[in-house]
């Protein structure tokens, strides 16, 4: 059984904060394909990634990784529609057009937290998608995010 | 005339990620109060805040400090209510329950982004705040933050 390679690591050209393998600052998460036509990643949280309170995750970096996880796997996603491997031939790219998220519980700092997230409707030029953020085996935060595809001047 | 302190720097205690002055890896953003209840944040964004492309400020660094602003302006409003400067006296705390930011226009990274804070609605336990960010003269970014009060343990 081969290692699976990252969703983040087959996109060219990222600096993204969030997701970019090319962001050396940046938080470098990492997606991959779960079971069910879910994705996963998981998150392991840095001390100064903190909320006001040193204990909890920062609702702000939770909003980043569920943003970046949402719009990888929309890319993912469009790539294995145009039945191609991810990052080969034409560039696809998609950005956030609304994020929308929901804080349950707050979220301990010392421990990885998991996300998953499943494609709830998919057109050509935009996708929607839910994510969960489990930690300690609780759902703690639900999002919603709104992906469109932008034209390949993005990256211009 | 003297200079206006931040929200921030006189809420105490505070290792937020966003805008906690004893987060030294932060963004630090600072808060004022400004003309007809509105408040005001100005930040400079760094490189390494870049979304994919190195020209855009990142989606969750966006909604990082459009959360932040809120949450601290929250803030600022329940000392005022309580007939307190920000800080003084029993403390007052408030978190985030919900994010929903739009996305209309990308903002450049190299300039900086205003945002401007109006609470839409305020309940001791609750708040409703509408944010925008505008960069190049134009409103590129929008939100809605609920922000619900939390006990003193939040801090414990």
């Amino acid at each position: 059984m081969t290692t699976p390679t990252a969703f983040q690591d087959l996109i060219p050209h990222n600096h993204c904060f969030g997701c970019g393998p090319l962001n050396e600052k940046g938080l470098q998460i990492k997606s991959y394909w779960g079971k069910d036509n879910e994705s996963i990643c998981i998150f392991h949280p840095s001390p100064h990634h903190s909320a006001g309170p040193l204990k909890y995750l920062n609702g702000g970096i939770i909003a980043t990784i569920m943003d970046c996880h949402c719009v990888c796997t929309a890319m993912a996603k469009a790539y294995q529609m145009a039945g191609r491997p991810i990052g080969e031939g034409e560039q696809l790219w998609y950005a956030t057009g609304g994020l929308e998220v929901t804080y349950k519980k707050p979220v301990a700092i010392d421990k990885a937290v998991t996300l998953t997230a499943v494609i709830t409707e998919v057109k050509e030029k935009k996708m929607i998608i839910t994510c969960d953020l489990i930690s300690n085996d609780e759902i703690c935060v639900t999002a919603k995010v709104v992906v469109v595809k932008v034209p390949p001047g993005w990256f211009e």
